[in-house]
């Protein structure tokens, strides 16, 4: 698959596990990363600096990072996050780097250009939004009457609610009514790619917000490359509690309710009912891959190499050659794969 | 002077002015650097996370830097310091990053060296002593009784005494009464050399603490490399108002009593009488080297090209060929040069 060009979307360590199994798969990797963190040490300097939140952008830089040489000594560095009680405990060192950048070149993407020249990254980081963002869920379950709907502003407010999650919307630098706008190179990667990735992650908070953007929604209706959908292992404490694999489709169809979908991949072990499941990826108009994709002994975590492999043979499912899907209808694609059950 | 091996010992901005003119004469410049200082960002990480300060190393490094390319970028990054009013106010982008490459490698020689090659340095910087240090002195004046003698710890407090400082001690990092130990490869820098500068800058707290270092006092006497010390402009309110040039050089005699030197260097329009900054050069076995070195219309800056050229000169002079002077004792130097007046 050397040459396919690979687009995946999402945040923080749903997207570390994503770009770890799609550079098995090809060297032109961009990560599309949102930038609506207000947490830890990104959400302390995007309050103190008004900068974009850099954490996930660093996260997804360290996961393209050139494994040996002076890449790898930067790629540490940036993980590297100070110890102690002062004023920096807690914070990432590529992060503070991440924001000085951001200070001194003002443009996103040339910051993220030199850092990941710094990290020796093999392809390509870019944010979401040239713009920080602020998620705003309406949550129910809050109240005693568990039919109110509350606001919940905030990423980390949002990801770690007690209540249900029904809905979210994403607000741009000027506040509520004003629609963020998508990072022009980011519309492109996603309109040239031969494959892009959903998920996994923070559902509500790292993989939903990209079908917010208008600009970027629009370019994943329009693009000719495969879409895959990667499932969570787990459900997520809080944004996610209860929610079985099928529901993360559910409302992602809600969320975007034209966005078409070419394979769905989850963990066999994960999901109890494939055929709900099955109905579901279809509703999207998806296939669903099931194959064991969880790490030996730790059921929650993703396990690179088996999710590397489950994408190569769900782009191999598909009748266009992988990595140039554009000659082929999903409708074409769907009545292809007729009555099979790629997921037994 | 293509080869030559230059050491420049300082720090602070007077140690930017050496490296910016040494880099005009050779491309083999070592920095050797104080690192007593206990103010601004650096105090701030020293105190917090118990490093060796990094803004006189971060200086040097960005005086030795690569003018253009990705160097270039590194280095303006390593000297913006955050604004804003929260808890990264005016830490120095740089000092960030060397404190946590201190934490991830410990050996501060090859932190130095990883941060050297981002910043795509000609030459090498070294501390002069890998653990923190802490300077006292001795300081009248501060009583109404002007004869009392106060100590007073740490370089800030020092630099801006607004009594007389007598004499200075170095504490390492056991305390008092512990000498500090000399970098290795830093005295293997003098013992190798063809030329070795001291000054200008702070004169207690930068230009000094080298020479109270056991094992580099010790290269200095033994090195065969020619000495030179070039004097600072204006008296530096707090540690030396009102001091003369040849005050300077008493002072620097008293430190260190066995030091000899080959040439003293210093601003003609700064020197009010030349005779006496000849004697007192003379006591260190040094001729004094007289022409204007002051930046135009800044007569407290350097101009770092008058001093090249001036340096240039002073190693011209000498009996030895310049970046050899092994072969001739500094006596026979004295003299070949016999009752010529330099400054002239």
């Amino acid at each position: 698959m050397t040459g396919l060009k690979a687009v995946a979307l999402g945040g923080g360590r749903g997207l570390h596990v994503t770009l770890t199994a799609l550079r098995r798969l090809t060297d032109d990797v961009t990560a599309v990363v949102t930038v609506a963190d207000d947490g830890g040490s990104s959400g302390r300097l995007r309050r103190e600096l008004g900068l974009l939140p850099p954490g996930d952008l660093r996260k997804a830089m360290v996961a393209l990072a050139d494994d040996g040489g002076s890449g790898a000594l930067w790629a540490r560095l940036f993980q590297h996050r100070f110890g102690g009680t002062g004023a920096l405990a807690g914070h990432a060192v590529g992060n503070l780097v991440l924001a000085g950048l951001l200070e001194q070149l003002g443009d996103p993407v040339a910051v993220l250009e030199a850092a990941c020249r710094l990290l020796g990254v093999r392809g390509r980081v870019l944010p979401m939004c040239t713009e920080p963002l602020e998620i705003e869920a309406d949550v129910t379950g809050l109240d005693d009457d568990a039919d109110v709907v509350r606001r919940i502003r905030g990423q980390v407010a949002v990801a770690t609610t007690p209540g249900r999650v029904q809905r979210i919307r994403l607000h741009g630098p000027g506040g509520a009514g004003e629609a963020p706008r998508g990072c022009a190179q980011a519309v492109e990667a996603v309109l040239g790619a031969d494959v892009v990735l959903l998920g996994p992650g923070s559902w509500f908070t790292s993989v939903l917000p990209h079908l917010l953007v208008p600009e970027l929604n629009d370019a994943l209706t329009r693009t000719a490359a495969a879409k895959v959908v990667v499932l969570n292992l787990v459900p997520q404490p809080g944004e996610t509690a209860g929610f079985s694999p099928e529901l993360h489709l559910d409302v992602l169809c809600e969320h975007a309710p034209t966005l078409r979908v070419d394979a769905v991949i989850a963990d066999a072990d994960a999901v109890t009912v494939p055929d709900r499941l099955c109905r579901a990826a279809a509703a999207l108009g998806a296939a669903a891959h099931l194959s064991p994709i969880a790490l030996a002994g730790s059921p929650d975590r993703h396990d690179p190499v088996a999710l590397a492999s489950s994408i190569r043979r769900a782009l191999d499912g598909l009748p266009a050659a992988a990595g140039a899907p554009s000659s082929t209808t999903l409708q074409e694609h769907r009545e292809t794969r007729g009555g099979d059950e790629p997921w037994r």
